[in-house]
C-alpha cells in the first residue's frame, strides 16, 4: 500500500452524533482496516463523548498531525483547537459551539491544501447553529468551496458499493428544476464529474450516464422537450469533447443491476432522482464525495441526528464508508501523481 | 388451494413478445405453479410462435373457457378469436392486426366481467399500431376501465416480492405534476388503493405511504409548499376517515429495506419516484397491477420489445409474476367474497 498522509477528521456538530462516531469508528480501525486518521476537536468534547457512551477509548494530543501514524494504532489522534464558548450539551446545537465547528473544518482543509493531510473527511453540521452564529455559507459544501478559493466549483456525488450519483441540482423545490437545468450546468457537472473519477477513482475513461427529467426522458417529446431543447444539446457537445457520455436516458430502467454496468456514474436532473436509487440500494454505506475541490473531501450521507446523539446506537458504517473511500481517492491521487 | 376460475391472457401486440412469451410461460406452468390460464388469440398466431422459436407446445383450441382447466396441464388452452386482417410480421406493429389486439381483450373482459374468468392478464401492446385503426384510448388501462363500465377510475400499482408504489401522476412532463397534484385525486387514489389492499391482497388495515413531491418533502417549506398546502391537508383528510396513511415522507429514505417495513404501498407524486425503487429493486419480477376496475388485472411491467421479439431471448419473468399474482389475487377475493 503506498503511504498516504494521515486523513483529517473534523468534528461536526459536537451536540450530534460526531463525536460519538469519532470514537467508534478508531475502534474499527483494525476490522475496517482504516487508514490513520486524527480529529480535529477540542480534547474535552471527545473525552466527554467517552464519558457518555463508556468508550474507553484512548485519546492522545498531536500537535502535527505527522505524528497521527505513529500514535493511530494504540490511541486516538486529537489535533486540539480551541473549546467551544459554552459547554456542549448532547443532543443540542448551539450558536456558542459553532466556533469549534468552524475551526476544526477550517483547520482540516488547510492541512489538505498544504499537503499535511491527504483527505478532509467531515462529521455532519447543523447549519441552523451555524447561521445563529453569523455563518454566511448556504452549506457545509459552499463553506469548503469558499476555503478551497475562487472559482472552485463543487460537485455533489454520492457514492456506495452499488452506485455513484451525481444530482445535478439538489435542494430546491421540484418546480424550479425546470428553470435551473441548463445546458451549462450539465456540461460543467459532467466535465467536473469526469476529471474527478480519473484522477481521484482510477477510471481511465469515464463512462457517464445522464438520466432525462422526464418520464421515459420525454419518449420523443411526448412527455416534455427538456430532453430535446436542453439535454441532448449538452450531451452532444461532451461528446464532441471526447467524453463518453450517454442519455438522456429513461431513470427508472436505468439502476437496476445490469443497467448499472453501462456506466460509472449517473447524473441526475434532481435530487430525487438521484438519491432514491443510491439510498434504496445501501442506506447505511452511502459516501456523499465533493467533486472539483482541489483537495479530497468526503463525508457520511447522514445529518448530525440529534434525535439520537447520546445514546450509543448511531451506527458508524457511513463515516466507515467515507474514510476508506477518502483512503482509495488519496491512494489513486498519489499513484497518478495527479 | 382454492379453486378459481381460469385466468384469461390476452396475446396483446401479435408482432411483439407476446407470442412467445405466452409459449413461455406455459412451459414454466409446473416449475412456478402457475394457476391454469387460456390465451385469447388466433390459433395462427401462436403456430407461428411454436414455429419460430422452435418451441413443440401442443396447442389445444378451446370453445369455453371453462374447458382450461381439463386442457391446461397437456396443452396449452387457445381461446380462439378472429383472424388478423393481414398476416402478423414479427418484430413489426401494424394497423392491420389491431383487430386482433382489441378483441382479445375486449373478450378476456366479457369472461372476467360475467365470472368465467377469475381474472385478465394482458401482455403488452403497441399504442401506435392501435391508433393507426382508430383506436380512442390513451392507453390500454383506460381502454380497460371504460370495457368496465363508467365512473370506473384505474389506478396503476406497480409491484414485486419487495415494494408496491402508485404513482399518483404518471405519463405526463414533470413540470406538469405540480398543477395537476391535487388532495381530490391524493384522496381518491389512496381510497382506491387501501380498498383494493383489502380486497385483493388480504391486508386487514392497509398502512399506506406518502412521498413528498419535494427533496426532503419539502424541509418545513424552505424547499418547495407543495406538501403544506396539498399533501398534508389530503393526508389529514384521510386520516380523519380511518385510513393509516402516513407522510408526505422524504422519498430517498423510504425505499431501503429497513424503511419498507412502515407500510404495504408507497404512493409518490410522479412517475420516476415511484419506478425508479420498484424497478432498481427488482427489474424483472416487477407486475403492473390495475386497482379501481370491477375484476383484477395485471400485466408484465415491460413494453412489446418489438426489437427483441422473434428471438427467442424475451424473459418471461415478468409475465410469470404476472400470473401468479393474479391468481393470488382471485384466491384473496374468492376468500373474503369479495
Amino acid at each position: 500500500m503506498t503511504k498516504i498522509a494521515p486523513i483529517a477528521l473534523t468534528i461536526g456538530e459536537p451536540g450530534g452524533i460526531g463525536p460519538e462516531l469519532s470514537l467508534k469508528v478508531w475502534l474499527r480501525r483494525h476490522d475496517d482496516g482504516l487508514a490513520p486518521f486524527c480529529v480535529l476537536a477540542p480534547l474535552g468534547i471527545l473525552e466527554n463523548a467517552c464519558r457518555e457512551h463508556g468508550k474507553n477509548v484512548p485519546l492522545k494530543v498531536i500537535s502535527d498531525i505527522a505524528e497521527t501514524a505513529s500514535v493511530f494504532d494504540h490511541a486516538l489522534p486529537v489535533l486540539a483547537i480551541a473549546d467551544a464558548e459554552s459547554p456542549v450539551v448532547t443532543g443540542i446545537a448551539s450558536a456558542s459551539t459553532a466556533n469549534v465547528v468552524i475551526e476544526s473544518i477550517t483547520k482540516a482543509v488547510d492541512l489538505a491544501r498544504n499537503g499535511a493531510a491527504s483527505a478532509v473527511v467531515t462529521n455532519p453540521i447543523q447549519k441552523s447553529a451555524l447561521y445563529a452564529a453569523g455563518f454566511k455559507h448556504p452549506g457545509h459544501t459552499e463553506f469548503l468551496a469558499e476555503l478551497a478559493g475562487p472559482g472552485t466549483i463543487p460537485v455533489m456525488m454520492l457514492a456506495n458499493s452499488k452506485l455513484r450519483v451525481v444530482p445535478l441540482t439538489i435542494h430546491i423545490a421540484l418546480s424550479d428544476v425546470m428553470n435551473s437545468l441548463t445546458p451549462e450546468l450539465i456540461i460543467e457537472q459532467c466535465e467536473i464529474t469526469a476529471a474527478a473519477l480519473q484522477r481521484d477513482f482510477g477510471i481511465a475513461n469515464p463512462r457517464l450516464a445522464v438520466a432525462g427529467l422526464n418520464p421515459h426522458a420525454g419518449e420523443d417529446g411526448t412527455m416534455g422537450t427538456e430532453e430535446q431543447t436542453i439535454m441532448a444539446p449538452a450531451i452532444a457537445t461532451l461528446r464532441a469533447k471526447g467524453l463518453d457520455v450517454i442519455g438522456p436516458m429513461p431513470a427508472d430502467t436505468m439502476f437496476h443491476e445490469e443497467a448499472r454496468t453501462n456506466y460509472d456514474v449517473a447524473l441526475c436532473p434532481y435530487h430525487d432522482q438521484a438519491l432514491i436509487p443510491v439510498k434504496t440500494l445501501d442506506f447505511h454505506g452511502g459516501v456523499n464525495v465533493t467533486l472539483g475541490l482541489p483537495f479530497i473531501r468526503t463525508s457520511p450521507d447522514h445529518g448530525t441526528a440529534l434525535n439520537i446523539a447520546g445514546q450509543g446506537i448511531a451506527r458508524p458504517d457511513s463515516l466507515i464508508a467515507a474514510l476508506k473511500m477518502a483512503a482509495e481517492m488519496a491512494e489513486k491521487r498519489l499513484l497518478t501523481g495527479a
